[in-house]
């Protein structure tokens, strides 16, 4: 299970920490068979992640999904001949009743909307490693699924469902507690799935869901089985999604090592990466190092480094982070985005990953990389990048910058060796897209063709600050004289801003030029989400989020807005 | 001025109407010459819809706003000739200071949404001119412009901005107000003026805004010139503008005679449509009835008959009511939809409709219909379409039925005259897209094209229940044994739900297969906005929009959610 510590921070709640192992897990077990990975969900309903529910009918809360989470990258790096995850259930009749609802109704409004975005970014997860990198999943729903689970099974390839008669598919959070479905349902129901909008509206506001036939009929799921049949049924399924995989036939897997973190009020440090918390600002600065000394030049020295080589070792670094500090520091409302080290070294290594992205190992960790960086972009948190002199924002690297909501690059006519410089490389032209599926360029510049084909035509060239400002890489180039200042303000002016325009402002921001359903589930969704996540009607003393389980039926303002 | 009775609903709110004429505007001036209607705005800061604030600074309340509404219909109907409208203020350098702020601070959650609803529609209308009606609109900001007066800009096909070294243009809310820019600002300025993501992020969270050669620069604006050559430019961009516009050069116009409706407590009559409120139930059943008697048959029969030609007046009432509802009904939350009378009266005037579109009044009348039906799907009431007996969803009515979360028909095998049959026409196929652009059908089966081919492949044939729910096109089909009974439950549970979770559920399904700029606004924009306008950092006792003017200092929670 998660490691929850009693160590209290500034706001005196326990620390959140993302760090398991198959060996702690609580509710999930994980089972690999030549090309087949089975999760099965079994949730201890007496470990909850925090106190005061207890976990009943495979129901989860933030602590299961931690665990879900651990589980796809062991599948992802230490599994890679697994093709097929099969997710299914070990308790009788109940695959999943999704999240729990008396957590949700002990929760405040951020540790709620917090859980809900982790969620759906492992779901995203799923669609991504499916996407990209040939992963297939498949739900076999062996019991009656509801909300969150249906969610779940929604993230995979294929659904298939018992038919006992007695099962049932639902997403009653509508009509039983006054909240969406907040893990993406309504949007991949439609978008997806394609049903039919109207049979959406029918199955989204009853409370007790339909059975397998109905379910097919209606496209909620892909396959029914009667309980006999079930067992072949799910071998005839996986064995086509196994087919249908890109993954190695035959590799040896990388441990992913724990993590080595040392934190204490003042921040978290990692092997290459370091975060400074400044609370009196409410800034986080987040400092990426480029690799140093003797890296590994081939597929052999790679696969030997294993967690240790620096794209992976990086990007898990950074992903710890963003989540640490999006759990645990929500006063911290601006993440400063700093580089540090050899720009050379960053070029050799994208060069190295570019040459080698065949290798699973390499595709694979660059699928981690590009989902850390998509994690970043739906952080409610302003993302300032500082482009001074020892920054390494070079290709990989550079994305960092391109995520930021604006950047200050440190215009100089100092010696070379204190002038920072900037550089573009192939992988910034399609290996990491945004949740839009445009490149981080192509994004900034609102789909343009124009603005992105200039840097396109200089791919691999160094930039000062004036080259940088004149093709629209960098916003702001302060000299010397100008750069503490100028800085100091904007980081002061934004800090003074209404946390919650600022998230709204970037949620609409950050997405240029084009939704897709990741966006669609993390701008309107969620947006909405969070709206009735605020509103007496669930939240209220009598709401129906608060009443659940209490035994009396929530009341309403019937105010339509 | 709009007409604000002192009458009281249920509520004891002072009814809000929509019934204005140039007579009678108190904030804007009409004045057209020949392709150019100008429309000056000249806000009297006495004249609030409401008590409690004045309209300073050329700043806009839901008043203004439906005289500008007005506005643009009298243009688009009685004035044909008009090619371009220009927006300028009568303000000395004071173009718009925007939504006001004071009235904001007073209003309510419920105001507040519909206001900024009813303010997006009007600019999504214009664009919807532009695009489909060959209607041009320059704005010609001859002064500050800030908020919603930027936003009013940005929905035009140009702006020239006077370059005079003090006039700004700035979004201010998020600084100065700590909620968003509510009435599309974010969403155009990366959708439409592609202005990059970062500048966009400076320009959002600076108060001051930028003066008229940054925002050129910053592709804010599209032209600018100095003080004595302000008139040389907007004479040069108005005439491109003109010969860019494909509305005829001369033309006889229709003059938009007042809308007869008669409202008491048990809802509104006009000559079409009926509106019957069931208090105790929360329901609005709106009956459209078909085309009755003599209908005109050809381009002369239509023109003379006007206003009184049923698609325009049938048009022209179903949005009265609409924004009557919204506006003074906000407990009513199920609109039920219905027709009565002759479905060939219907399809003679879908194929009139059809043989005729290329004349400007039928093509303007056609865009009423489209823009009425948009605004139903935008509003925050689930709406139930029933096919009962004696109805007639046939073409242009079938996209009442389309428009609504679900539909119930009737299936009888009783004798002819009581069974309900449904048709489509060509107009079902592109003559009034969805806000994302796609046609009803198209929405309705989430982009996929099969079943849409289908129902085209029997385009004008008519459907009983057994087939139309072979189609697809309905959701429900009860006999009549089970009908009453059936409609009467379905009605009831969805009045039983949390309206707010009801309104998100709505609208992340109803618009399935694609998100464009309306859908943004509209879905994704507003949302946040809800969410904003609920927060304590806004609203609380001392949220930035209440103590704004106040002298004092917002207090944020610093929370980051």
């Amino acid at each position: 299970m998660s490691k929850v510590n009693q160590q209290t921070t500034a706001e005196s709640h326990a620390l959140v920490t993302y760090d398991t192992h198959p060996d702690q897990y609580a509710h999930w077990k994980l089972s690999v068979d030549g090309p087949v990975a089975t999760l099965s969900m079994d949730v201890n309903e007496d470990k909850g992640i925090r106190p005061g529910y207890k976990l009943k009918l495979n129901s989860y809360d933030l602590g299961v999904d931690i665990e879900l989470y651990d589980a796809l990258n062991r599948i992802r790096f230490e599994h890679p001949q697994v093709k097929c995850v099969v997710f299914t259930s070990a308790k009788e009749r109940m695959f999943c009743s999704g999240a729990n609802i008396y957590m949700l109704g002990l929760s405040g409004h951020a540790w709620k909307v917090n859980f809900c975005k982790f969620t759906n970014e492992t779901r995203n997860g799923i669609e991504d490693s499916s996407r990209n990198n040939g992963l297939k999943f498949l739900a076999a729903v062996n019991g009656t699924v509801a909300g969150g689970g249906y969610e779940l099974a929604l993230a995979c390839n294929e659904i298939l469902m018992v038919d006992d008669r007695s099962s049932t598919v639902s997403l009653p959070e509508v009509p039983l507690l006054g909240v969406l479905p907040g893990t993406g349902g309504l949007t991949r129901v439609i978008d997806k799935r394609k049903v039919r909008r109207d049979l959406a509206d029918v199955f989204c506001s009853t409370t007790e869901g339909v059975r397998a036939d109905r379910a097919r009929e209606w496209k909620l799921v892909d396959h029914i089985a009667k309980p006999q049949q079930f067992a072949d049924a799910l071998a005839e399924r996986t064995a086509e999604l196994v087919a249908d995989s890109s993954r190695p036939d035959s590799a040896q897997g990388i441990v992913l090592s724990p993590l080595e973190r040392t934190s204490d009020e003042s921040g978290l440090r990692y092997r290459h990466v370091d975060v400074a918390i400044d609370r009196a600002a409410r800034t986080a600065t987040i400092t990426v190092h480029s690799p140093t000394g003797d890296q590994p030049k081939d597929l052999e020295g790679i696969h030997a480094a294993g967690t240790n080589w620096w794209p992976l070792a990086m990007a898990r670094e950074l992903d710890d982070a963003i989540l640490m500090l999006r759990s645990n520091e929500l006063d911290v409302g601006t993440w400063i985005l700093k580089t540090r080290g050899d720009l050379a070294a960053v070029e050799q290594m994208d060069a190295l990953l570019i040459r080698r992205r065949g290798d699973w190992f390499v595709k694979e960790t660059m699928g981690f990389i590009r989902r850390t960086f998509a994690r970043l972009e739906v952080s409610s948190r302003t993302l300032f990048a500082i482009i001074d002199a020892g920054s390494c924002f070079g290709g990989t690297l550079f994305e960092l910058a391109l995520a930021a909501d604006r950047s200050y690059m440190l215009a100089t006519e100092d010696e070379e060796e204190q002038k920072p410089e900037i550089a573009t490389s192939m992988l910034n032209f399609g290996a990491y897209p945004v949740v839009n599926q445009l490149t981080r360029l192509q994004n900034r510049f609102c789909g343009e063709g124009g603005p992105v084909e200039a840097v396109f035509n200089q791919c691999g060239e160094r930039f000062d600050a004036a080259s940088a400002m004149k093709l629209g890489l960098v916003t702001f180039a302060p000299d010397e004289l100008d750069w503490d200042d100028e800085i100091r303000v904007a980081i002061e002016e934004r800090a003074s801003l209404s946390p919650d325009a600022l998230t709204g402002m970037e949620a609409n921001l950050r997405f240029a030029g084009g939704e897709t359903m990741e966006t669609r589930v993390f701008g309107r969704l969620s947006a909405w989400q969070n709206w009735i996540f605020n509103r007496p009607n669930a939240v209220g003393e009598q709401g129906a989020l608060r009443v659940f389980g209490a035994g009396s039926k929530p009341k309403f303002d019937w105010e339509r807005v």
